[in-house]
């Protein structure tokens, strides 16, 4: 990474020995996971960190090679739920990049200095400007079909027609030319941007860079915070971060997340939650629980259901919802809120139930709330437990819960809850700040049951142990299905449509089988398909 | 099928053993492949048979049993092939049922007279407005997941929360629930629209049919032409119809398909299409156009390539779209391009490939154009073949191009393509009627290549030797994606994504493994699941 005034040069140079696991190179600029996660880690620094930077070229420090994309012996020798869980990954990573251009003003831009191949040209179609070194030699391609079998996995058909509006018979020649489209052809069919001569490169990128960086509102004055290291304790059945604690019954296929309130009064003004930096409660959660969600796919995929519940004191969280509200222009509350949106959006498309419990002693108020709405189901106790002292439990609305943590398909949770009235926005509006007991919320369609003391225990018990009875793919067929209700966007295509179609070939003898060409890739084999349709 | 008036009851009455197979009975009015087929056949028929149809009632002959939904020994004992392709048809004839609701004006309301499970409830939820009987026991339901561990695969899931917009978390409680819901809960979840005791159930039907039969404007006066049966000849490597003509190369997994015009002057005036009825051209190609491609579908597996020609007077295709868009407000003309469009939109979810290749003496104007329009690629020659005496190839925009057979995704084809640009539509308003040579059609986007003469032969026998050279699976999940760029609706939903989810749940072994729900289901022995998540 190099910094010049609000310019960032973001440089991808992968080490050939530097792959998590062992038994592949990472030669080309081709990535695997780890990349992958050190990419999301610059974005996010470039985000808090740097504040003055309005754009970043995205380019390569190998000469003659962008990048090849996700590594082929990598794919190959994964299990299918490592392939699957490795695009979801990436695929977050770059709609992070086009949600920094979109709403950070942070733009990006790719400055492809060589052959830019799958995965490779993906990532450049995720920034907003595309530039293709003219030598004569250098393509974008998307090959995987022809080439492996298997789609081009990080929305690259998707970008292709509905971003950057491709001709859809142009996007299957593309699409089926091993060798690619380079020059003049690339930039008549909009697959690139902008030719530039290698003498040129790096003077037009910043040229191109400084006109983004013109349009940008980021501050050029102001210091960033530092995101200070997660404090996070894995034990084998405990997780504990600073701000949630989860707890694993491995018989029940389940996690029990607690999420803790700020544990004192929230900031009094932007000003210091500039000084708490990555200390304050919003964006430690958003990080606590970003994490928490990465660790569980990647490493506990047997347990698949997450049950939710909450603890403190939901006056906290709701002083910090309404200051970052009205400090909607200042830069880092900006940053804190889509950053909470990103982390919401991957609780979404995680292939995991998800279970609210909401239980007195619990503070589901305004961005907490947003779990319970997230959930593919909610219980609220409805009055109080018989041995306790705690009064009933409420939940509570605020600004955070009214468009500010969209959905991938554009819509709050709020809305997309009750697409068939449209007019519970205004009864919900007028319900913001209240303290909602169990009949309130139940009436308003906040929660999905409101079981009281005599019956909680064991609605609950059986909701779970049935979800563990199931067939985990099939209950992730069903929560992708039903999630995302209403319009449709690049990102729902992206999880919904191609994730799907991908997940069905990763698990194709004429892909993965013996002789499937993602298994022969580099033999000097020719794969030997069933050339039946389906 | 009953008439009374403007009014039709269509019973569902299943023969236990009309199975298209061997090995299962189709008890409790659960369906195969057979079953829907003759469903299709009486939708169909309904439209054009009978114009003073203004309600159709869909109910059960059986007692206490309204529908099973899809035969589970049939989906246990069939090919992933048969069952992604039985679910492809299933849907197609659902959105069917819609299509004549809201396009014909033959309504289509639902009388559910016992208990309607999984494709049951989902014929159901195809229908404007559900009754379920009030008895205590009949219940609706969607019990794919927990008791087969694969989803409802004929759109239930998308149509409970996106046309009925039942609340998300109460279906994920719904499509969990084997015994599924009934009664007060039933209605009150949105799950059906009105509640009937047995004692008044088709009085009930008769009544709500007529006061949706008042919001037709199906004519009660007019009489309907009859559908004669299609004339076919099917060889080893020929398939014959009026209207086309197809020749098999299996080598090449394809089938080169040529399109005839009509052979004589279309009629004069809509009267005359009355009387030619099925006889008349575009009534006849829709028809054995839609045969072809269900029978390759079905019995053709390996034919992975379609490849489109035509042959004879463009003028007479011009001179019927022209007619049928002057009659818009005529019940047959609509229901002609109706056809049309559902035939269309078949090509377009069809899992082939689809080129289109535009010759001298050809005649893909209007009507045809689409198939062009439709394919992942075409090839149109510039200029004359040095052998033949044929004047250069033209295509030709009517009025048909522009809205009258949209796509799954809502937008007419030339808009899906030009999506970037949407002023094009002018530019192309302004091509009507024009013969277009090779460079015109080039410069406005409507065709993918025009080699000349010298290119032609080489550079389309590539093409279609490459294609048959990857794998089929791969194909497929490119041509999902690429080729309904733009908005996403309930259909593209149910194609795009509810399918593509199904597919791979269908080869997984929690469904259809050795010890898999599907398989085991009737055993009385447990499914065992691999409980990872991907």
């Amino acid at each position: 990474m190099e910094f010049r005034g609000q310019i960032a040069i973001l440089s991808m140079d992968v080490a050939e020995d530097g792959g998590m696991a062992a038994g592949y190179e990472l030669k080309l600029n081709s990535y695997d996971l780890g990349v992958d996660i050190e990419l999301y880690d610059a974005i996010q620094r470039l985000r808090f960190e740097h504040p003055e930077i309005r754009c970043v070229i995205l380019t390569s420090a190998k000469d003659r090679v962008f990048c090849a994309g996700a590594n082929i012996a990598m794919l190959g020798s994964s299990t299918h739920a490592h392939k699957v869980n490795f695009c979801k990954f990436t695929n977050e990573t770059r709609n992070g990049i086009e949600d920094a251009s979109q709403n950070s003003d942070q733009i990006y831009i790719c400055l492809v200095n060589g052959t830019a191949a799958g995965g490779g040209y993906e990532l450049a179609l995720a920034a907003e400007y595309v530039m293709l070194i003219d030598d004569g030699a250098s393509a974008v391609s998307l090959p995987e079909v022809p080439l492996l079998a298997v789609l081009p996995g990080t929305g690259g058909l998707t970008r292709v027609v509905d971003k950057r509006h491709v001709r859809r018979d142009r996007a299957d020649v593309f699409c089926t030319l091993v060798e690619g489209i380079k020059g003049k052809r690339a930039l008549d069919w909009n697959l690139v941007d902008e030719l530039v001569p290698r003498s040129k490169l790096m003077e037009t990128a910043i040229e191109r860079a400084e006109e983004f960086a013109t349009k940008s509102t980021r501050p050029t004055d102001k210091p960033g915070i530092v995101l200070e290291p997660i404090a996070r304790e894995i034990a084998d059945n405990n997780i504990t971060y600073k701000t949630l604690s989860a707890n694993l019954n491995r018989n029940l296929s389940k996690a029990e997340v607690i999420l803790h309130a700020p544990g004192e009064e929230p900031p009094q003004n932007i000003e210091e939650i500039h000084t708490l930096g990555s200390n304050f409660w919003h964006l430690a959660f958003a990080r606590d629980f970003d994490d928490f969600i990465l660790h569980m796919r990647a490493n506990e995929p047997e347990i698949s259901t997450w049950v939710f519940k909450s603890s403190g004191n939901p006056d906290f969280i709701e002083a910090g919802d309404k200051l970052l509200f009205e400090n909607g222009d200042n830069w880092l509350a900006r940053e804190i809120v889509l950053f909470l949106k990103r982390t919401l959006k991957r609780l979404d498309v995680s292939s995991r139930s998800i279970i609210t419990l909401i239980e007195p002693g619990s503070c589901f108020t305004g961005t907490l709330l947003e779990l319970a709405l997230a959930s593919d189901r909610s219980y609220m106790l409805d009055g109080v437990f018989e041995n306790s002292n705690l009064p009933a439990a409420t939940i509570k609305l605020t600004e955070m819960n009214f468009g500010a943590l969209p959905m991938c398909n554009g819509l709050s949770r709020l809305e997309t809850r009750n697409l068939g009235s449209p007019d519970t926005t205004k009864k919900f509006k007028s319900e913001m700040s209240n303290n909602l007991l169990a009949d309130s919320a139940d009436e308003l369609g906040l929660v999905t049951f409101i079981p009281d003391d005599i019956d909680w225990e064991d609605e609950v018990r059986i909701a779970i142990e049935e979800r563990a009875s199931y067939s985990t793919d099939a209950l992730t067929g069903l929560e992708a299905s039903l999630r995302f209700a209403g319009p449709e966007t690049i990102e729902t295509k992206i999880f919904g449509r191609l994730s799907a179609w991908q997940n069905w070939i990763f698990q194709r003898p004429n892909a993965v089988g013996d002789e499937g060409a993602l298994q022969l890739f580099g033999t000097g084999k020719q794969a030997n398909y069933d050339r039946k349709r389906v």
